[in-house]
């Protein structure tokens, strides 16, 4: 399979929080955040291998600065890296306050997505071929924290 | 007021297409596709003002390709010419096909949003300065637009 | 095909407005008022049809007054003209105020939809047969406006 | 305060089937029609009196016919009897399948709402007046149902 | 068939009240208790035969106490009796305030569910074994209700 | 303050998982399980401390098992240990199988709540007074696991 670049998956979400998404106290709910969160990284994963994912792992994340109602979630989700049927997806998030337009980073995310066939079985996808010495330094930490993932796991 | 360029408003969203969103059928309802450009024109309406916006009119919207549960929604809207309290907002809405990465126009709108003041009255609003050959076009036919609106109105 | 009379398509909804359907100000969205006159309208050219409907195009809209939280959305949608596959439906919207009791004109829409086969293709439909004055009135019209789209579609 | 007619809180409702109020087996869920029941049936109270209403209860409820993804619901609701701070309403539910335009009656329902004040306190209602002599059958019956249901309380 | 325990039936629900199941005075709508009140219903009677159930008919419910956005509300549900292919179910229904902790009473309800065979034909289940005296006693009025249930159908 | 229990934190949720909680082919996705964590968590806190909470961390999950819809999410959250303004929440997540009542792990996760008063600052909460020999367990290693969120924060 031919290789695709980081370019190829980068996926940007802007969504309007909405009283639904909060507490009684006006503040989004940390799941509703960690909901656009995957629904970011699904599509950053899909575009990649062009092929139906699955969430295999969530990171952990950490919820800096709280958003309210009214305000902007921003998101931008890419790959940054593939192994042979899973790839590890890098999410940010950050809130805009639409009277001010000052942005905040609220969130990080490191997602992991498995491509599955027909029968819900993992299956090959294309490696990723990093072009700048940034996407370089995320491919390869991304190997890190995989053994950390998979010593977790033992 | 200071003026503003055409990217400080510019805002792109990506949808999903969830089951809820889509008729018995299979097919996105029309009425979802104008929910989307209504809430991408209206942040970036509210990124040119910084300032509470209420949509005014949506002209004439055509659906030119349908759109099916599982894929993508892009839209891309911008400000293309402001005026004393309102200015207009031009949305671009294009489906994407996640296994095949093939993206198609659906449909093209321009909607018109107003700046209110905490009474719900109209306020000023900063002028907006084209800065490309594309923008300034855009600009120009923006007020044709207005013209032809202020007609059908009488 | 036998024809249909205006009758027939007839379509009346009312809507509670909630939390979800308002901006962060309490004030409905515009994209919230185009789903419900979409769905409306949908309704009534199904009626009409009694087969699967797409939304074709949405004539230009106008929010001629704000909808509230607690409000409700009255809707009124019928068949003015058919055409071989295709038909167009006018849809009024109103504002009441359950407190007072006091409704307020919104907004008038004309969409088009078309009947659609199996394979997503247009199939034939009923004429239809205006009955009163007022009926015969707005079948002229729906030709005028359906020349004036077509002129626009160029 | 001066007697309501029957004809001044009738409300219709037209819904369509959306994917998530049916089961796994496409069948709407028996609460999603009693959520709509209790909708209409709130309209119809609060333009009867004017004023915020709380549901108190519901009679009991049988579901005759089930109703389908994409089908149509169709509910009529109206005050039968007015008491001091309480009404009774009661609500018709049929669904209606959009390709045949077959309409089946699927559910009646008898609700009491009461109206409150700013401090959650039951407020006085006006009267119902009613003309037909359907409407005074109805009316008579209402008092029987409410005999029944202090009975049952005890 | 075997018979089943009520504990094989048993099942608790906790739901956190959102904005949108309130009506614009922050108050639960009778309609969403009952929605919950069926899904609880539902899963108990599902527990129970392990089989696609539908609701056939909810007995009188009252709303004892209203409950406001961001409380809790408690449901338990579990099967009284079953019969041929349907069975009865017994929810009830508190509510929690999160900041003291006080559990109130809001309502109880009886549903009726019947098991549906692939054509949507009623299909055998099995019988409920009461162990308890509570149980017991529960199971005898069970038939005394669905006596009165059957007169008034008559 | 008043030491509270582990028993008094227990949080236990069902819910059936709807079309619009699945991907287009119809399995959950990840991030509705996380906003199911999120919410089973943030009651649990609620219980432990009666006071506003806001998510601060979640630790890494891992979606060990898919769900498809029609079945049953099985949630249970409790407090670990409480600091002095922080606590943290234990949350397993199984579903079941409605046809076979067969159920299976398919996430475990740790979240972190603050308190906060009414400017949002953090509010002193309870301890927790660990009893039985696994809640005391549990307990120890909720100091470890802080240490290496701590460490990894840095």
């Amino acid at each position: 399979m031919e290789a695709k670049t980081v370019a190829e998956s980068r996926t940007t979400m802007t969504e309007v929080v909405l009283p639904n998404d909060t507490s009684a106290y006006g503040m989004i709910l940390g799941g509703k955040v960690m909901h656009l969160i995957d629904m970011a990284g699904a599509v950053a994963a899909y575009r990649h291998c062009r092929n139906p994912v699955v969430t295999v792992s969530v990171d952990s994340v950490r919820f800096l600065n709280s958003i309210r109602v009214g305000q902007l979630v921003l998101l931008e989700a890419f790959v940054t890296r593939a192994f042979t049927t899973s790839m590890e997806v890098e999410v940010h998030v950050h809130s805009e306050d639409p009277l001010t337009g000052k942005q905040i980073k609220t969130s990080d995310a490191f997602l992991t997505f498995v491509a599955i066939d027909k029968d819900g079985r993992p299956t090959a996808i294309p490696p990723l071929r990093p072009e700048t010495a940034d996407e370089k330094r995320r491919y390869e930490s991304a190997m890190e924290r995989r053994t950390r993932r998979l010593a977790q796991k033992g």
